[in-house]
């Protein structure tokens, strides 16, 4: 048993996090990563607010261990989205992709935990001055919309360890047990990961695009959109659309209107894996095997033994 | 003491490396990092031939441990270089920014030990291929030149663990004993460091380009020039203007003008920090003191051992 101070904060077995994500971490996938003793999280950036209500009712059916949500403070729908998890007692949000100091005491004050998502030091300040319990320190490899600032995991880590006291989860290139020790080497008391369980059997992503990132070698995926909300995927056609853009130094109405609406629907969960809009970790060229949830938390638990026994016998 | 298949290959106490780096690393650095234990390199792709000849002499005479010099392989004068490292018996010599397979035979038909940096897995097996002792891995937040494809140390070391078996080197975002060990996790045996050695007493760097790395904050440095020579460095007037000339959309011809010749000198070097080229890594963020080799050495391994300690209460 690994003890730290988010094993503590969240009552979960194992620090491990699993990232709430568009339209692949629905209720099965955060009830089986809770029913394994990590933490699951709802992705509910890309639901309406009823099919957020769905998922709650059945996440709570499916697991009796805390669970958390993700809400991007960005949503058009984030008020409804805190109605809903205070009325359902959800234990635990996690906030990203906006100002942690509009929401975080409010959902305080009905005895939610909080914890932010952020990707420089400034904004780990900002977090810590609104009373968030647990900081999410996400480095420039982690997939889907991420910061501007490119501060990988290895230097953003030990920064905002040697700022601020308050306990780090390490998100952003985590995908085994390797890694995980790594992480916690760097000050990490959890470790939050997406791209391994996106590639989990529970997980709601389409089979089209669980296969595009088994076949993902390193270079094929990039962060871009930079312009608009920076974006971490897998360079496919619609990419290509993209840097063609950026070739013929289109405007950014025009990035705007290539990327339309309904793009990482339509590639991550309808599995049009050419135009659609696949978003995944560069720790995605890693990967090679799509597991249950419970085998995933198992092996990465068992790799972190292996290699902290290694790392004694140097 | 740490023994490893590095520590072994290259007969030093620590699996310690100081990157070899344009302007910063001399025979006053490398030696005093090897009479500390490490593996001091001599960087000479900013020296004549003539120059990195006295450098060879004075480092021979400083110091009775190995010592390394790095060559990138697109410099004008490699061949001149090659020759002066074989004629001075230099037993450790590492290659980078190019083709690994054109120099390795020749070198290690000298009984050169060779080691060659990447910063990719295609990289990697073309090193493997090619005979080398060794494998840097650099990844997106080291300093100076590097590669196109953004991979971080997080996301790099494991890939080549995972299909390579020669020794590693982590080099990127590693300045201290915390940063050691997770890189250690992920499969490295040694590391290479650069910035926190720029910070050394010992280091050529000017003491106006040391003070800029002690005040850099995150988000301070970029990779940019990607059109020319992928490059991270300081964010200062100069970039500014590169800033500028990115924007309105100019030529890769504007872009070289713009860069000029000297910069690098310019900057590190002769100490103009507004207008000279400042190549250091994002780690330098957590960067905020000046000490000897031997202090920055003993430093590292101390928190090694202090941060595994911590790990093993887990």
């Amino acid at each position: 048993m690994i003890k730290t101070r988010i094993t503590d904060l969240f009552n979960i077995k194992h620090p491990i996090i699993q990232a709430g994500m568009v339209w692949c971490s629905g209720w099965e996938l955060a009830s089986a990563v809770s029913n394994a003793g990590g933490l699951g999280i709802i992705g509910s950036g890309s639901m309406y607010p009823e099919i957020l209500n769905i998922h709650l009712k059945k996440c709570k059916k499916a697991t009796r261990n805390n669970f958390a949500v993700n809400i991007p403070l960005l949503y058009p729908n984030v008020s409804e989205h805190m109605d809903l998890v205070i009325k359902h007692k959800v234990p635990i949000v996690f906030t990203s992709a906006g100002n942690p100091s509009i929401w975080t005491q409010k959902l305080k004050n009905h005895g939610i935990i909080v914890v932010h998502v952020v990707s420089n030091l400034k904004f780990a300040f900002k977090s810590r001055d609104a009373g968030v319990d647990a900081i999410v320190a996400e480095g420039f490899e982690a997939g889907g919309h991420n910061g501007l600032d490119e501060n990988t995991t290895f230097c953003l880590l030990p920064l905002l360890k040697k700022h601020i006291d308050i306990p780090l989860i390490a998100a952003g290139g985590i995908g085994s047990g390797e890694t995980m020790l790594a992480a916690m080497s760097l000050g990490a008391e959890g470790v939050q990961i997406g791209s391994r369980f996106v590639l989990s059997n529970e997980s709601s992503a389409h089979i089209n695009f669980k296969q595009e990132i088994l076949k993902a070698k390193d270079g094929d995926t990039i962060l871009t959109l930079k312009e608009l909300t920076p974006v971490r995927l897998i360079k496919n056609k619609f990419f290509k659309e993209l840097e063609m853009a950026y070739l013929e130094k289109r405007s950014v109405l025009d990035l705007k209107q290539i990327l339309g609406k309904g793009r990482a629907k339509k590639g991550m969960f309808e599995g049009d894996v050419d135009f659609g809009e696949l978003e995944i970790g560069q720790i995605s060229s890693y990967l090679d095997v799509i597991k249950s949830a419970k085998e995933i938390i198992e092996e990465i638990i068992s790799d972190f033994y292996k290699t902290r026994d290694k790392l004694n016998e140097y």
